[in-house]
């Protein structure tokens, strides 16, 4: 049996960055940088002041210990004043946070520290020299590297980027996967079901986790248990503008050694599919590789449970390359948590066991860790979508271990955006 | 001086969760559901096959140890059949996994443990009773609550509904947030600057925090240090139809003491308003309240990293609310983080340093906790946005901490998706 990492790799393996487009910053939220942002300029472009207050020369106030110095304002300088009064001895000019420090000024004098006056101020505290100032350059250096390429754009990314006056960015394109669920007994849910029909949950969960990972669904929805009708669905695209092809299918469904088990029986004697058991439990018949066409698939198992299972371990690793983050896998930055209940698991597979998430302190340093209970205290591998829904990661376990213990430490897969 | 936590409180008054809507599955990813969802009937509905096999009774085949048992196969039962075939004495159905069990059989043979006939079967391996059968009502009876409201919809939650046959669902509508900075020194990111101006970051960098958060964001941009021009501004939602009134107003900037600080100007004498300092660093100027028109806003400093810690601690858990968490305020689900080195820090005020967050090995248990060190090794208050930029949270010092040192554990807040 293959691995989960053997397997993952052969995932990672499918697909590559996916080609950049311009966004404007507005769009940029999520997505990946694919090329260096650097700074146009300095930054603060000038000296510039870090309080409201009056820009001054240092030497026409070091009296103000005894007693109160008085000046002549020349100039009010607001935020955005391109103005440039040369501070002669005994000016100053009033100055608020963010203007250019105007020439012949050295320091800022904080308003509280003065009577805050218009014509002439008083200044009752003298300041050191510099006091105050912002320095050019003293954030950033013109040419300096603000944020390299592969960098997840949040908030703080994309502040930073408007800092350094970049009016959009190159970023990666977002994945666009397709998702369909097979099965003859799959009706839309809210639809009435005769006997032996069930609702098509997973064309609905697995839409919902690509656009949580950062991708666009393109959810066809489910298909019978057709080798025909599974052929043209996965062969629609080719024929497609490129823009509508997706960059990715992800079937759910048809992978074991059914009689009816339509992905594998498509797919399985082409040159660039594989199918095989992987050694995890639950989502042991694991299949992926490319359509006719050349489209990478990965094909997951029916059981709800299995194929979000399988979705975040394979799946999620895909969608990062794809979108063009540096550290596709996300292994290394997997949290901890743990076990509060023990359970006996199943030898020579990794298990994935839906757990709740708390907080509560533990460990020699008194911080306040993760703890995980079962979200299911039945198990792992069968029908429980309702057990999972409970759940806020996948507690794994190593395939040589056969029994998960009270106070074991265990790395967790948070269920959540990513 | 107001503490944060009263300042939060404080926020958290202004708003309650949004009215409900519904919306398809397919739009759920991300929203709060308002209702409770039940199952409309036992999940699963009916007992039915977990594996790909026969249907038999146990009774016929309980010889096979002594030599493989043949029965004849009376029906193929694939997923989605509505056939209710007898399994009477001497036969078997043919059956996929999760298809209905027939009347007559009470148990499943693999089709490992057979020679896959499908005229007759022959069956090695004899099943106990009940073997491989689902049971009606095993994951959830009729009626049971599957996902309450106050529950964030993700991909697990979103395939539980679906499987009970919730084809939509009653979620909190999403926040419109009107984002504006204020400043007559900011111009567009990407124009050409004159002296004195700057890129305005602060618009662009809190729109996407509220997208990221779960909220639309309605990005007005800068607005110059006019009183005017901003009570323009701020009222002309008044008129607006109600689906394009924002359920908040983000401002950054002007809500110190500077002369031209217009959004405390404007509406400082307005009775909903209130504008106070808050014991943090950085962020002690803040202004909450409601505009004329009944709109809660939320005022925050314009120092970039002083309004992304802002937006983190006061406006994240008001979208909380809005949204229609259960529990709007995060603090019980802080993550906590090692300090790799210490710093000083200022008397009094709770401190938000931006910091790098990465796993390494501690604590008694060996779990793989987070290491946090400064993203910018000068300071937390400062104009640093590129190293805002590395941050990956904020550490949060206590506000009677004088000094943190290596290896204290600190409570963390993600900046990241919430």
């Amino acid at each position: 049996m293959r691995t989960v990492v053997e397997h993952r790799r052969a995932a990672l393996a499918l697909v590559a960055p996916l080609p950049s487009e311009r966004v404007p910053l507005d769009a940029a939220e999520g997505r990946v940088l694919a090329g260096d942002v650097r700074a146009d300029a300095a930054l603060p472009r000038w000296d510039n002041s870090a309080m409201d207050g009056y820009a001054v020369r240092a030497e026409d106030v070091a009296g103000a210990p005894d007693g109160p110095v008085v000046l002549r304002v020349l100039a009010d300088l607001p935020a955005g004043s391109d103005a440039e009064p040369d501070v002669v001895p005994g000016t100053a000019a009033r100055i608020m946070t963010g203007a250019p420090l105007p020439p012949g000024a050295d320091s800022i004098v904080p308003v509280e520290a003065t009577d805050g006056g218009t014509d002439t101020v008083r200044i009752d505290v003298p300041p050191r020299r510099g006091a105050h100032v912002r320095r050019a350059g003293e954030d950033v250096g013109a040419g300096d590297l603000v944020l390299p390429a592969g960098t997840l754009l949040g908030a703080p990314q994309i502040a930073a980027a408007a800092s350094v006056g970049a009016g959009d960015l190159l970023v990666h394109r977002a994945p666009r996967v397709a998702v369909l669920s097979t099965g003859s007994e799959l009706v839309p849910p809210g639809q009435p079901l005769r006997r032996g029909q069930i609702p098509d949950s997973n064309s609905f969960g697995l839409a919902a986790a690509v656009r949580a990972a950062g991708g666009r669904a393109l959810r066809v929805g489910a298909v019978p248990d057709d080798v025909d009708v599974l052929r043209r669905v996965l062969t629609d695209w080719d024929g497609a503008a490129p823009d509508d092809r997706p960059d990715l299918v992800l079937t759910s469904g048809g992978v074991s050694m059914g009689a009816f088990d339509v992905v594998k029986e498509l797919l399985a004697d082409h040159a660039g599919m594989e199918f095989v058991s992987v050694a995890m439990q639950p989502g042991k018949p694991q299949g992926l590789g490319r359509l006719p066409g050349g489209t990478p698939v990965v094909a997951v198992p029916g059981n709800p449970v299995s194929a979000l299972v399988s979705f975040h371990v394979f799946v999620v690793p895909l969608l990062r390359r794809l979108r063009g983050l540096a550290d596709p896998d996300p292994d290394a930055e997997r949290e901890t948590a743990v076990v509060a209940d023990g359970w006996r698991t199943p030898p020579a597979r990794e298990q994935y066991m839906p757990v709740t998430l708390t907080r509560g302190v533990h460990g020699a340093a008194g911080g306040a860790g993760l703890v995980a209970r079962r979200a299911v205290p039945g198990g792992s591998g069968s029908h429980l979508v309702a057990g999972l829904a409970r759940a806020h990661g996948l507690a794994v376990v190593a395939a040589d271990v056969e029994e998960v213990r009270p106070a074991d430490v265990l790395p967790v897969l948070r269920l959540g955006r990513g």
